[in-house]
């Protein structure tokens, strides 16, 4: 097992030994329930105390009145109980030795209501005097597998090599509705709501030093110090791939950014300047985001925009063409050999096979593997794009065996060449049980075989766009220095 | 009933009385076999005749070695025998006063071999000589519900009122992919592939006369006569929306185009400034013209552009507002009187309600109906957008019923004003079983509904720019008329 620590100060966030979670109650509605439910059957490793004023036990678990009641010592605490409650836990904390808290504890200075905003910096100013760091308020706050830390249900288990960073925790759960089940795995996931101590900053320099941490992904709706934050964009450039939100882009969204976190969202041209800067990669919606991971989780570094589109037919290859390109791929016509090749076995047909290959014209099986696996050797691409045929195969419930089988062909098409592979599996959003039963099926197994899949050509060939736009900017910087 | 025809001269196309499908096998991975199983299953308002040289009776019905052999007449033929027997069946349909030809037979101009392109030149010469239309070759050709013809299984058997003219049997067949599940019903679908005889501007002639189709949709890769489209559009503007994918916007794409249908697509700048010029409503991908075409279906006409996105929450909210305002719609404040209604019954948080109007911040129920009902009444919006929240309540199979109830209380917000309502529930595309359940539910009821469904903002706010694009157009020619 790699070493799953750094030594960056703030390390000891993320590798706690023990949790308290206060304002548990019998009501699974309650936050205080979920995490505790959530703790214990993730498991969490190490001791989870719930602290209720009224309950005894919930689930099984004895309850304490206070965090002081606790018997053993407290790293970590879960704060779900109301604002006017809070100061009187960190003083508690204090006296405990607690080394950060968590308040998912809301309507602090994200209400712009005085008092509120006063509160939160006492909140801060408290805690802070005895070291105590604060995640948010108004956040659901970490996610960290390799501990059994998590603030839902449904993320994996198992550790992966990309961070999120998200102001918001509605889009942290939006990320693992995206990726999860194509097979984006984590090594952390950080919402910290209003950012009152520990900022976005703080998280993007930490994650910079995680070993654990490939990929950076970042949901913002403001910078509290941007002069530190742009510095640091700038150690990442060309090191560890940034893929950013940057919410509040339109005067309606820096409205509700106001509303959401208290955050001043900024001037965008800033925003864009900064990220073509440091190569940035900015996406616009958490599919987007969950799209570009997925390649970076999944394929090893390609800077080379030549692809090669297999599969599928007719209307559909046209527009994969047109996407591609209007992406900035690069979508070559055969090279003239391969296409006397192609003549010698298919006589009848081989005028009709180009790129794309589209298998609608290629008049049987034996056609369209051979000219297929003479395709996925090409040194003109770089990159190969397989259409799983979806469209055609799922028109009724048999067709699901074939839909399978075409997969099947299409992911082992790099068996011996290792060239980069995406496959699209296009049957719409919207469809039978039997339709979309194949459909996860095809997921599942481009997950196990590592291979990013994507529900049509758009969302396809953009996140090759980022993807190779990346590498691209490595290979630069590299020879400049 | 209304009246079903039109006096269009091609009218017959699609109330053919009889049916005969030339090259039928037993073989169920044929696509004479298919066509069989389909008209009888659909089933097609006449009698079909199987045409087999090998076969006594295929499916139970008895075929004919020849098309002279069937007793009846026949108005409409569907070939699916080898390009070089079909001038044979040419000749025995000019006996047997056959009015149609559907060539789903390929291997003719779109090889671009010179026989090829000769014999293709030979069958539509021959076919006219007699007065017989060819729609095709390489094309699914038609799907009228209305008299039971089709060329796949799953398409609706309940006409609707939206046309497809698609120059691809794949885009076809995408199109019911992306939007029937979401309730899409149709008058026509015409897949024309090479348009050897009858072309783009002989559907669309027909469409804008036809009193069941009130939006045409269109996928084409080329024009025979630009002169005589354009002046169609012309014809069409104002009157019915025409959605048009242009595919050939890119050299490979281009490229593509030839190889797939032999069509010249023309420069992609005369394509937009014709767009521009006669509203046309241009969109590049299927699943863009699904969520157009969805909006016309179920929305009364509508121009203006101001919003209010109502439920979800969090960065969710920020994204939908950036997202509206980027594609041109407004979502303004909320107006100060209405902000003092809530205060009065929600103090706590009335200043975090705002539009969006998040569902996160509401503290409570009570709160959120009270709010969004005002809201749902408010005359300073146009359009109202509601979120189902499903990223929240679809975190464990619990929140099924809740995600069912949210969406409910979402579309009953409309029955007392009967403004126009879009929902997104986005949950993803990858996903587990039950998640899936809990949105094909959620899609059934707004199907039941009539209220258009979205996976995301982005597609939801895309369509409502389509759609109110071409409604102001529609009040502008009537205001300077």
């Amino acid at each position: 097992m790699p070493s799953t620590t750094n030594d960056h100060p703030l390390d000891f966030l993320f590798h706690p030994r023990s949790v308290a979670i206060a304002g548990v109650s019998k009501n699974k509605e309650s936050q205080g329930y979920r995490y505790l439910d959530q703790l214990l059957a993730f498991p969490f490793k190490g001791p989870v105390y719930p602290v209720s004023i009224s309950e005894e036990g919930v689930l099984g678990v004895q309850c304490y009145k206070t965090l002081k009641e606790i018997p053993g010592s407290v790293d970590y605490v879960i704060s779900c109980i109301p604002h006017h409650q809070v100061l009187p836990l960190v003083e508690d904390s204090l006296v405990k030795g607690v080394r950060c808290i968590h308040l998912y504890t809301a309507r602090l200075a994200e209400t712009q209501l005085k008092d509120r905003l006063d509160l939160e910096k006492q909140i801060v100013d408290t805690a802070r005097q005895g070291g105590i760091r604060i995640i948010g308020p108004n956040c659901m706050g970490l996610y960290c597998p390799e501990v059994g830390l998590t603030f839902r249900y449904s993320l994996p288990k198992e550790s992966g090599h990309i961070a999120f960073v998200s102001q918001s925790g509605g889009n942290a759960a939006n990320l693992e509705y995206q990726g999860v089940g194509r097979g984006l795995r984590f090594s952390k996931i950080i919402s910290y709501g209003n950012a009152s101590d520990l900022n976005e900053s703080d998280f993007l320099e930490y994650l910079l030093e995680d070993p654990q941490t490939r990929v950076i992904a970042m949901y913002l709706e403001g910078v509290k110090d941007g002069k530190r934050f742009a510095e640091l964009l700038r150690k990442a450039d060309g090191k560890k791939p940034v893929v950013l939100i940057k919410a509040g882009r339109t005067s309606a969204g820096t409205r509700a950014v106001v509303s959401h976190t208290a955050s001043l969202s900024g001037e965008e041209k800033k925003w864009e300047a900064i990220c073509r800067q440091f190569g940035v990669i900015r996406v616009h919606s958490m599919q987007e985001m969950a799209d570009v991971l997925l390649g970076f989780q999944f394929l090893q570094p390609v800077s080379g925009r030549r692809v090669l589109i297999m599969g599928g037919g007719g209307g559909g290859s046209v527009e994969a063409a047109d996407v591609c390109e209007t992406e900035g791929l690069e979508v070559p016509p055969l090279p003239s050999d391969m296409k006397d090749e192609i003549r010698s076995f298919a006589p009848d047909v081989w005028s009709l096979i180009s790129n794309p290959m589209d298998g609608s014209v290629m008049g049987g099986w034996e056609v369209m593997v051979k000219s297929l696996q003479m395709g996925a050797k090409w040194d003109g691409v770089d990159i190969l794009i397989g259409n799983s045929s979806a469209i055609w195969l799922l028109d009724h419930p048999d067709g699901a065996i074939q839909h399978e089988f075409s997969l099947e062909f299409l992911t082992d098409l790099i068996k011996d060449n290792n060239k980069p592979l995406v496959v699209f599996a296009n049957a719409g959003d919207t469809t039978t049980s039997w339709r979309v039963e194949a459909l996860l099926k095809a997921q599942e197994k481009c997950k196990e075989k590592g291979i990013p899949v994507y529900p049509n050509i758009h969302r396809a060939a953009k996140a090759l766009a980022h993807l190779t736009g990346f590498y691209k900017r490595v290979n630069q910087i590299e020879l400049v220095s």
